[in-house]
């Protein structure tokens, strides 16, 4: 495939719980966006993360080669500012060439470790 | 991003359990719409609750600001009627700017939390 | 809203376990549709169920009200045949208005119950 | 159902345990691409796996027959190479007839087993 995907994803939702039954790094709460770079050019992709009660923070900018799959943590952002632990937020991605952007969280607040994944909504 | 997202979205799925294993506010059984607003005007949101056996009610009023996100939890709806618990419901959103809308539910019947996820349906 | 949705949609992944860890219906491992009709005129749908190895079975026949939802068991088709259990099967809806379709399951093989949900794939 | 579906999916998000609490198979971690071909020609799907760090690895070849789902665990595949384990990959489906893929991952490394699910993003 040269081209799969597109250039805008949103994420609504998002949430870092601050804590954590494990050290494990595999298993501490974690927020992740899975991007997919199937084209033949690398991707420049720009992150703007969204609150409710304050400006929003970005753009983190990421590059996705050409050929691979890029599974960022949320957790690990620090430039221009790390993801605040235990605060909402949204997340729009604005990328030059197409991209596919999912999300996934593991809730490990508890011992029994959870899991959600959603599709992020394309601009068409 | 000026405008990213749908007018008219839809979640098909909705059930607040009325039991929970935590009086933990984070950790008590809720139903979320996370609503993103990227744009640069306050969105007006119009909500209307769906049930199997009776009329909808509707429509709840909610305002996003320009560039915030608004995780909204149904079980805080009050106006014009609570949201039931343990009942099926589905909820429609129509807003004068375009947003994006996504459901999470956590699960606390049991004292291992469950959570699920899912963008919702967007109107072309 | 009088119309939102789509007329054809499909659920690629259908599996009921036999195995409950709990008698209560609510807890005992299900399988749900979830569907919105939130037009004015009631949906006719008819569902398919496709299989691994065998031919589909079908059509149940299925009638959502107008301005109602229907959170509809695979646990409790009959007609023309039960799903089977333990077994992977796909499923797609036909309605004569536009409908929304989402798909949920609670598994409760393990004292902890598992959830998960998704949007059903909207033929445009 | 002569046709639903698309020619050609993606999934951004990949990971296959290598840890499991449970030697039953149904429960041991996997992960599965949901297949649902409900039209009346066998189709032929080309799966490639992309990588963080490393070329692609594909084609796989698969096919569905006519109005048949193929729940197909990638923990299966083999030829031309089996998917690591532990490691983040994504994948992109090309199929010659319409398709639906939809994603679900068992992960029982805890005792608790967690699922999740999601639609495959559609190109248009």
């Amino acid at each position: 495939m040269q081209f799969i995907g597109r250039k805008h994803w949103a994420i609504a939702e998002g949430y870092i719980p601050a804590q954590s039954a494990f050290t494990e790094p595999a298993l501490i709460s974690h927020e992740t966006a899975c991007i997919l770079n199937a084209g033949e050019q690398a991707a420049q992709v720009r992150l703007t993360i969204y609150f409710a009660d304050r400006e929003p923070v970005g753009p983190y900018r990421i590059t996705v080669p050409a050929r691979r799959t890029l599974h960022l943590r949320f957790n690990d952002l620090t430039d221009p500012a790390p993801v605040p632990r235990d605060t909402d937020y949204a997340s729009v991605f604005e990328s030059d060439v197409p991209i596919v952007v999912q999300r996934t969280r593991l809730d490990s607040r508890r011992a029994e470790v959870s899991l959600l994944s959603t599709i992020a909504y394309a601009e068409p």
